[in-house]
């Protein structure tokens, strides 16, 4: 039995279900992968929670509903940046702060101060990926850190995985994905009649849309989500600026209801491929046919299409149940890969 | 560049298909991967060539062209067996010799020979696995050989590598899968309108399915597959026997339309499943809705789908080119992730 001990940056939605899978399966993951994930420092904006035998999940979860993870019995307030990570003494890194495309702060301060420790890399926010993509990777390879980042492309899917361990000799030409939840929530909703208002206010509804939807009904979130793709499966040097990028606040009832009437659906859809060595992204609703991998699935599921030669099409596509939890679960897996990847789990 | 000396069983389809992927990317793999794949040796049912420098693969297929591997210059009649493990020096055993389901040789044996000599193993051929299965995994694992067999549960299809790499943290409960697909596509013939008898001839024209479809299209090869995936991802311990198996011989075109008039498609669809301790396993024809990520597809699409708690749902599919090329690069990836595994490659 290893132990590995965690720094989380974060304690959004992504991080409590970290905690909750921690508190409700530690067991079984001591059980079934020989390590002991230790959360030794939480982190959120009022503060940090700290313990180096590893912080108990259900008083996190406790203290936050009285605003931060400071309210716990071992929290600090003001307790943050370098003197958390030094004070947290961890191995690994979960930085799963919101994300921001303006500075990407504080989730890149906390990654470079983890890189200047050492510690590998789990990233769930997208901000310092998109932003400092190719900074990033140069240094963890210097530094012979590991970095993964399964939750930042439209998680719980195995883009990066089938490219990683299933497509393997082959060569990745283009990527097409369904890859933001809320957009396709508000789509699936006024295919069904529903304004687009009223679309928003069932995702708000079912917590799957932030207050302020923007990031995501206007592609910004799926955009994000292609760069990262483009970066690190096609060998792209995208930034933002570079997708062409379209949401879904044009799209009416009457446009759903006659892709409807032509046995097709309206689908916000990420698109990056090569052409020659250039790669290009772009991000824009567009008209599938329902019996279409992508035009058939429904509500908040997620899909990609692979096309890689000479293979043909891989297509995965996943269903999940609340919105924390997938990606919970797929900051996790990165976790969990992390441990074998370096030899600490059984 | 570390070179990887493989042993190759078997130079039918599977066999011909990774001497064409080497000779037409053998370069390509060895810039990307940082490993030389060296096939020093190739058996067949007559004989075998040996080259410790590494064979070239279009000899090997001009020699097929005449019966055997045993015509090229280096070709040996005769030489099979353990004479040509010793011979042939290598690292890793890829067994790809046709499949067997009542003593499981000739695969069987190279496997335990192989493991003998401290081979890993790369598996294509079923027979060894379903009828071996504990005795293969405990040797392998008491030697601290690695076992890849990827091509043996519905090339090209992701599955294993989902389970071991994506599913991490979730528990599978069950699996349904369209696995084989020869009576893929002699359903989708019938659901045009073409007989049983016209959907197999249609099949065996494109190349999909054998001269005696009876492994096929009477659920043998799903079944076999049914039992590698419910002892490999829900810890089973299924035999053959044990899969309650109906094909598709019994299926009509009138079934066929009236599905059809329903909105429904008839797959053969092979289920996996866990309750309570007890791992079960069937392959039957099923009616499924064509929005249903199994009934959606088409032709000779493979699909799988896997319900893992408390994760929710994957779907993976995939549309090949011809028959060998999607099982052949599935043997590859299986191999580079060996090598990756191993440290071998960079």
């Amino acid at each position: 039995m290893t132990d590995v001990r965690i720094a989380m940056t974060g304690f959004g939605n992504v991080g409590q279900g970290v905690a909750e899978l921690l508190r409700d399966y530690g067991e079984e993951y001591r059980r079934r992968y020989g390590v002991r994930l230790l959360l030794t420092g939480v982190a959120d904006r009022g503060g940090a929670a700290i313990d180096s035998t590893g912080l108990d999940p259900q008083s996190l979860l406790s203290a936050k509903r009285h605003g931060t993870v400071a309210e716990a019995p071992v929290g600090e307030r003001d307790l943050r940046g370098d003197a958390f990570l030094e004070r947290a003494r961890a191995q690994v890194l979960v930085e799963a702060a919101s994300t921001n495309f303006q500075d990407a702060e504080p989730g890149w301060g906390y990654i470079q101060g983890a890189m200047h420790r050492n510690m590998d890399l789990v990233i769930a926010s997208k901000g310092a990926l998109v932003l400092h993509w190719s900074d990033l990777m140069a240094s963890a390879r210097q530094a012979g850190l590991r970095v993964y980042f399964s939750g930042t492309v439209g998680s719980p899917l195995p883009t990066l995985e089938l490219a990683d361990r299933v497509l393997l000799g082959t060569r990745i030409d283009r990527i097409e994905g369904i890859v933001n939840g809320t957009a396709n929530e508000v789509l699936a909703a006024m295919a069904e009649g529903a304004s687009y208002e009223e679309g928003v206010q069932r995702a708000q509804e079912s917590g799957m849309a932030e207050t302020d939807p923007t990031l995501d009904v206007d592609g910004w979130d799926a955009a994000a989500k292609a760069v990262i793709i483009g970066n690190a499966l096609l060998g792209g040097n995208l930034t933002l600026s570079d997708v062409r990028r379209e949401g879904i606040r044009g799209v009416t009832v009457q446009q759903m209801l006659e892709a409807r009437s032509r046995g097709q659906a309206i689908k916000l859809i990420a698109t990056i491929e090569r052409e020659k060595s250039t790669v290009t992204a772009r991000v824009a609703p567009e008209s599938r046919p329902l019996a279409d991998p992508l035009g058939s699935l429904r509500g908040s599921e997620m899909g990609v299409v692979i096309h890689a030669h000479p293979l043909g099409v891989m297509t995965a596509s996943a269903r999940g149940g609340e919105r924390a939890i997938p990606t919970s679960l797929t900051v996790l897996r990165d976790v969990f890969n992390l441990c074998r990847d370096r030899g600490w789990s059984s």
